[in-house]
């Protein structure tokens, strides 16, 4: 089970769930959005008990199954939503499939289960690879199951942006789409596959994903990412640049130089953007404005920039960048959302105390993130980057670099133990990132997730992967299997799964650090311990 | 709405419907999985009553909304599930999305309704390129949100086999991808991808189709294409072919010499695949067994073949493929599914009484069948090949050919009117065949399915697309938007679904039908008028 639950007993005896059994209580919703196979009905006295217990956290529950039915006692919704599906992980593999049987054993157990992390989540790039609604939301069906809470949805870099805005309509009209994308890697001659390649979400779209994701307690985060990654958006609106020159929808990977200018339209067409997003996805408590991978160099050449800075008594550019991430975070704030950001910007300094750090680049920035007073979700490169190969072996598909394994991810600890108490209190959670240079199509989306995201799951709600965690992986690749997930399999990747041309010299994580800690303003000991 | 309801009256009034809606009546289930948003609970007076009138058809439906509730009067199962798919049409474009909403007006309307006609058939080739399971139980929702019934699964081809088989593993293990794909056209220089393509169901994966389609009303069409189409077959059996030797998993297209042997191991060894489908499928009443495009010189050139042929006093090879045929569908009988079978095996002679023509040659040879008394659905490459393009524009993605526009769908009949009556008894129904060798990707699938699909509905339901076809098309589209289908917009692709590159002379349809005409064994005037 993945994640497991906290088993206190087994039972003896066991119960049949059938297809039309009578539920009590007010949460069920909640457990039918869990076992949508069960045709649930209301009832006075249910077979399945559903109540709320104020004394217990919101995400937990008791779950207690014998020969006289299921009782769910739970602190609130997502708690009486995750106890359901315990009770699912309790059914056979067969109850994750569409099926004419209308009745399921269930064994005596009884659950007490609660998560270590609050912030349980997976972030999708979006921008890179299009991924369109239908797969989004089965993501969020697959979350929900591996009681994972947060989806970051990387929307715009350079190489497009995935989100229909009626205020800026050309950002939808042209920014959505590049005419080629390069298929060599790093450091190789260039090569493109010259398919054009786009989409975006509409605003309807993206409210149908927030309440499809509430409805599985899950919470959108969607990122922004300024200013920096930002050719996209200027080549649709060169006016919000830093030299106002037009630029292409990029279609090469790598860090770019294009930037937004600071200066206050660019921060009103942003906040604009904002409302959009947030008016669509509806109650969205985050929202991402990146930071990260910024190349200063346009803002130091630009007068009109230099002189804006001199006007506000900013010495660098760094502090202009500081105080441009900060209107934002305040712009956001007064909207009730938090702001996120890669750790650069924390690098930067000048963050709202209220601003939550991704330490992208190692544990060590994050733990000075901590230490400096910041919520912190835990998403290193190393074993989080989901893009990375899951083995260095000549079969694995194209990837950034390798390998990051599923024992990797189980081996994290988001909170390590060498940190100080209030340190780690500072630990919201922990997510995995998949960035889609390398993810052509969206069946490898499954293979990059999937089963790292279980081991992910694992470390989330349980605080770490169990010693047993290999073995009940195996047991879960079953479900997997029934949901009908492609994912890689323990013994390396299926023949349709195997590696990619256009392939040579791989970029190692090294490589890719020493890039990053060249290319951006803060050349630091942020290096991660792998 | 698509396909369109016989409106008879539109009351004044109307009628508020709740998510906690109570259903009388016996078919609750088929309500739901038509309006999955509404929660209905049972009740002994609904809100929305059904009820079975045995005068009507088993398809036929009679819905009344007013302001005092819906009422619905079915001829069986399918009837109360084409009604309910009706009154969700009388709902916004949002209804088609998930929505916290939990109420949706329903206009006053009377409709007495019925199809046309009994086989209203989507085809899809998952042997060129695969869709995975998710993909397929999406088809079967789109295609019951159009009142479609049949889904052809076009299961093995040259390219790649599609099904596990648990006593023929090799099936699945080694004839299920190919390590290339050519992206070249016809008559232009071989070029390939490099890239690995695979994939395949598994019995529990069909089982699950077979019972999502027939929840859905949709049943499934297994086809299993013999004697030709057998490349990937004999790589993994060269055993079962007509020279013994071992062929790769086909990595272009164009049609194969690759062809089995008709010997009784061979047809034992389909025999048991028949079984393993049929017995994971469930109710499984029509298997089509292909018969199309077979090259019999390896049969003529193989000594054992020849002497086989003498043995059963058979004159021609011909006449031995009748033969094999005919043994495939009386072993099919047996087990209770009636053959389907493309116009060569038609035209080859032989038949069972029984076997359905498929005439994708044109209308002429599906006549002459339908006058010999076969029951025929229309599968003509005019207008019924979806994979045509939409149109002769530069723009369009790569395709065999063009073009086959979205009204061409509209004004076809299945049952011309120059037909004797007799004749036009025949048809069954209609079919449109959606060829995947230019369909590389899930989201092309999509493209070249909708709208056409969307119009071969209302020609297969009413019997032909109405004078206001283009504009309930054209409101429909919302209802697409709303469910996330990446149809073709009807002014041209969007940016990102224009042309691939490597196409040079595109193949014509005359082109193709003359190619068909020189390789098979039949000659004669089979070129549809077009």
């Amino acid at each position: 089970m993945i994640p497991r639950p906290e088993l206190l007993t087994t039972l003896s005896g066991s119960y049949e769930l059938t297809a039309g059994a009578t539920v009590s209580g007010d949460l069920i919703d909640a457990v039918r959005l869990a076992l949508p196979f069960l045709d649930l009905r209301p009832g006075d006295s249910g077979e399945i008990d559903v109540r709320l217990d104020p004394e217990l956290g919101a995400e937990a529950y008791r779950l207690t199954a014998g020969s006289r039915g299921v009782e769910i006692v739970a602190g609130g919704r997502a708690g009486a939503f995750y106890a359901a599906q315990s009770l699912h992980q309790l059914l056979p593999d067969a109850s994750y499939r569409f099926s004419e049987r209308t009745s399921w054993p269930v064994p005596g157990v009884r659950i007490e289960d609660a998560p270590r992390f609050a912030w349980r989540g997976l972030h999708l790039d979006v921008a890179r690879h299009f991924s369109p609604k239908r797969e989004v939301l089965r993501l969020i069906d697959l979350m929900a199951v591996h009681k994972l809470n947060r989806l970051h949805l990387h929307l715009v870099d350079d190489q497009g942006w995935r989100v229909e805005s009626r205020a800026y309509p050309r950002l939808h009209e042209v920014a959505s789409y590049r005419a080629r994308t390069a298929i060599n890697y790093y450091r190789e001659p260039e090569a493109y596959d010259g398919l054009p390649h786009g989409g975006y979400y509409t605003l309807d779209d993206l409210a149908e994903i927030g309440a499809y994701a509430r409805a599985r307690c899950v919470t959108v985060v969607p990122e922004i990412d300024v200013p920096g990654h930002a050719s996209a958006i200027l080549a649709a609106y060169p006016e919000f640049g830093a030299t106002g020159e037009r630029h292409e929808v990029l279609d090469r990977w790598g860090i770019s130089p294009a930037i937004l200018s600071p200066l206050p339209p660019t921060v009103e067409f942003l906040v604009t953007i904002f409302d959009e997003l947030i008016g669509a996805l509806g109650e969205t408590p985050y929202v991402h404005i990146g930071g990260d991978e910024v190349v200063l160099d346009h803002w130091a050449a630009s007068a009109e920039i230099v002189a804006y800075r001199d006007s506000l008594g900013l010495a660098t550019a760094n502090d202009l960048q500081a105080w441009f991430l900060r209107r934002l975070a305040d712009a956001l704030a007064e909207r009730g959302a938090r702001t996120v950001v890669w750790d650069e910007a924390f690098v930067s300094g000048g963050l709202r105390q209220d601003t939550v750090v991704m330490p992208w680049r190692g544990m060590g920035v994050g733990r000075r993130a901590a230490a400096a007073g910041h919520d912190v979700v835990a998403t290193p490169v190393f074993p989080l980057y989901f893009d990375y190969a899951e083995s260095a072996s000549a079969d694995e598909p194209m990837a950034i670099g390798d390998a990051i394994g599923v024992e990797d991810v189980a081996a994290f600890r988001p909170a390590p133990g060498e940190w100080t108490e209030e340190e780690r209190a500072r630990v919201m959670g922990v997510q995995a990132q998949l960035w889609t240079e390398w993810v052509q199509d969206l069946r490898t989306v499954d293979y990059r997730m999937w089963p790292r995201a279980c081991a992910l799951a694992e470390v989330a709600w349980s605080g770490a992967g169990g010693e047993d965690f290999a073995g009940r992986l195996e047991e879960h690749l079953g479900r997997l299997d029934a949901i009908g997930v492609e994912y890689r399999p323990p013994a390396g990747p299926r023949p349709w799964q195997r590696r990619r041309p256009h392939r040579a010299s791989k970029v190692r994580v090294v490589d890719v650090m020493a890039r990053i800690d060249g290319m951006t303003h803060d050349a630091e000991s942020t290096r991660p311990s792998m």
